[in-house]
């Protein structure tokens, strides 16, 4: 009779802090504080608490340029929101503060009306320098689609095929432009962040965040979409696969004539005046990843957020037309959300790359693993942006203290 | 009896435009337009011709932030110097638009007076995007080293060991550093671009710059020097290995504590006014390649050697003493240089990583493989920078048409 090893606990916030464990100190750093891509140490926690804030020194990666004039003015107007109550979904009382740093936060910028009234930094993040932002991407990718859908450059009702005949035989042969975008295909592709036997990390060696297996032709990232076979069928339910965000980036550049990164610099990176260049990671290919690989400032997606308050029009610009945000904050079928059964986003739905609460303040966000999040109150006129390093990939583990202390930030500042 | 066959000579400056041929268009691009890592096409030749623009995309790479301010001024007093009449070294009478063709130039800026009379690009490469210095990052890490020479932190006179002490074992156990700086140690290493079984593919595969060797162990870029072994004495002849710059670099990240992208950034890029972030490509530990790493642009390369012009003053700001340049425009021992056999550098000597001409003006530059150069005329109050993907590595092929332009523009400039 055997007794099976109880895996240890993950190192607590504090004892996980990537500056105070040395990681990648030292010239060159010794093999204890070494992270690598290649033995997949740059993934592992408490590794990836440096590696999220450092991913262009692990993989090769495009820039998305902010452009030749000065970063638009984001005001500020601090409050003192350290020792705001917040009641988890466990009913545990605990602080603001306490809840960043419980939820392993590595940035946060709360804009109030456009003005920030906090900012912290953690760990290994800096003001200047870009996070990973995971799934956030999606929400960038998703509203570009907007934009174009906007341009009349996309028909959210074509087939896929109609731009990208390459995927007449995958499962996206019958499907259209609106189901890849509201995730609603049905695919044989799982995306379980504890199995390694998962498809998600297929996807991660097309894309370039895992290294190929040795002996085994690698496809690349769009081959590897070409791949995906169908599995139920489309339309039914709302199923969370980054595939659908690559295929949807795959027709946005076919309908544009533009790459990810350029479609990003010239519609929204350059006229929302960012303050620092941001980036995508590519595939051996140059392909980015449309569906986690942006890398942007804390202060950028807080900007990013305040584009998407403002209906589109920010710093007196109008970068979009009013009805792409529009056409995302009316949310999905919450019908067809519900089976998916996330336990902390009771009623939300998933529409053209974003989670939509279809609570009383119209809140919406872009999410990631690891605790990366754009939440954005329209009603309190409130963007938090929150970059972090969580060692659970799946946001139900930090949703229960961030998701409460996100709507205590909101009510404190509607007053 | 077999005639070798005579390899055809590679394609012309219009024929191997890199925008004409298409190279990584497309979503993805077509197999025979596509540039990888792993098959070693980014370092062919014409592909190579997109690639040195491009890097980043390629490798993994580290920022060099240029802070928070605005860009430095580079005012504009444009000049036609297309018609000037250039004299080759070969006597063919030909002008400075058709030799920037002919050297493959990618883009190039000139400088009179701290104002840009010239600016041109082709091919792959724009205003604002980086490109590969090649062994111009040399002399960008040999400015630092003096800068940390003035800051008293490294001793030109002391062993390489006092700061390094595992390179004990290795060539340089016995080294000073002012040996390295000046690149007048007796290395078993050689660097025969032309020669596959040359050292300096090694030190591309440790530096990152190559795939790893499947099956062998391979080396960091650190512990790859701590392997080159001694040949002949040390200060004796100048030999250009970039090993040297390596240690050089290594040297200086233990007396300042701090990377070699940090000492750019905050010692000459952010005081400057860079107008973009640079980069460097680094090797699997992080560890940038301080012998041909840099990425810049084309301009921030001229401000750079207007910041060499105006003796480590620019834009009424002194970044470092003016010490710090005398001690490179003084030159080297032109009697150790000459058994080198540079042809087209006759009487030129090499000092802190750069290559002095004492000539009637005292022109130095900066040179990388396949046509990077920055070229400084003190008399003339000329800088010239210039990027470019020749297809020739060594730039004895570019020389004879290079050297007389750049002198045929300072002197149309001097008047």
């Amino acid at each position: 009779m055997t007794t099976a090893a109880t895996p240890a606990p993950p190192p607590g916030p504090e004892a996980s802090d990537p500056v105070a464990l040395g990681w990648m100190t030292g010239f060159p750093p010794p093999p204890d504080k070494a992270i690598t891509y290649a033995d997949g140490s740059f993934r592992a926690f408490p590794q990836l608490r440096w590696s999220w804030s450092h991913v262009r020194q692990i993989v090769p990666t495009v820039n998305v340029w902010r452009g030749t004039g000065g970063p638009s003015p984001l005001p500020r107007a601090e409050q003192d929101l350290d020792a705001l109550p917040v009641t988890t979904m466990g009913g545990e009382a605990t602080t603001f503060a306490r809840a960043l740093v419980d939820t392993y936060a590595d940035g946060i910028v709360v804009l109030h009306r456009g003005r920030i009234v906090f900012e912290r930094y953690f760990g290994a993040l800096k003001p200047h320098q870009p996070h990973i932002g995971m799934s956030v991407t999606k929400s960038f990718t998703g509203t570009l689609a907007g934009i174009l859908v906007a341009d009349g450059l996309i028909d959210p009702a074509a087939p896929v095929t109609a731009y990208v005949p390459e995927l007449a035989r995958s499962a996206f042969g019958d499907a259209t432009v609106r189901q890849v975008m509201d995730m609603t295909t049905g695919l044989a592709y799982s995306e379980i962040y504890t199995d390694p036997s998962s498809d998600i990390f297929a996807l991660r060696r097309a894309n370039g965040m895992a290294p190929p297996l040795p002996g085994v032709p690698q496809p690349s990232l769009l081959e590897y979409l070409t791949t995906i076979a169908k599995q139920g069928e489309h339309d039914r339910v709302f199923a969370y696969k980054t595939v659908n965000t690559d295929v949807l980036a795959w027709v946005m550049r076919r309908a544009s004539g533009l790459s990810l990164s350029e479609l990003l610099s010239t519609r929204i990176w350059q006229p929302m005046g960012a303050e620092e260049d941001a980036h995508y990671t590519v595939d051996r290919l140059g392909i980015e990843s449309g569906g986690g690989g942006l890398n942007t400032t804390t202060r950028d997606l807080a900007r990013f957020g305040e584009v998407m308050r403002g209906g589109g029009s920010f710093n007196g610009r109008r970068l979009f037309p009013t009805s792409v945000v529009e056409a995302i904050t009316c949310g999905g079928d919450p019908a067809k959300f519900a089976p998916a059964g996330y336990a902390t986003l009771p009623g939300w739905s998933y529409r053209t790359q974003w989670w939509v609460s279809h609570d009383p303040h119209g809140a919406y966000m872009a999410r990631g693993v690891h605790g990366q999040s754009l939440y954005i109150d329209p009603k309190a006129e409130v963007v938090i942006a929150r970059y972090a390093s969580h060692p659970a990939a799946g946001n139900v583990a930090n949703d229960p203290i961030t998701l409460p202390a996100f709507r205590a930030v909101a009510m404190a500042l509607m007053g």
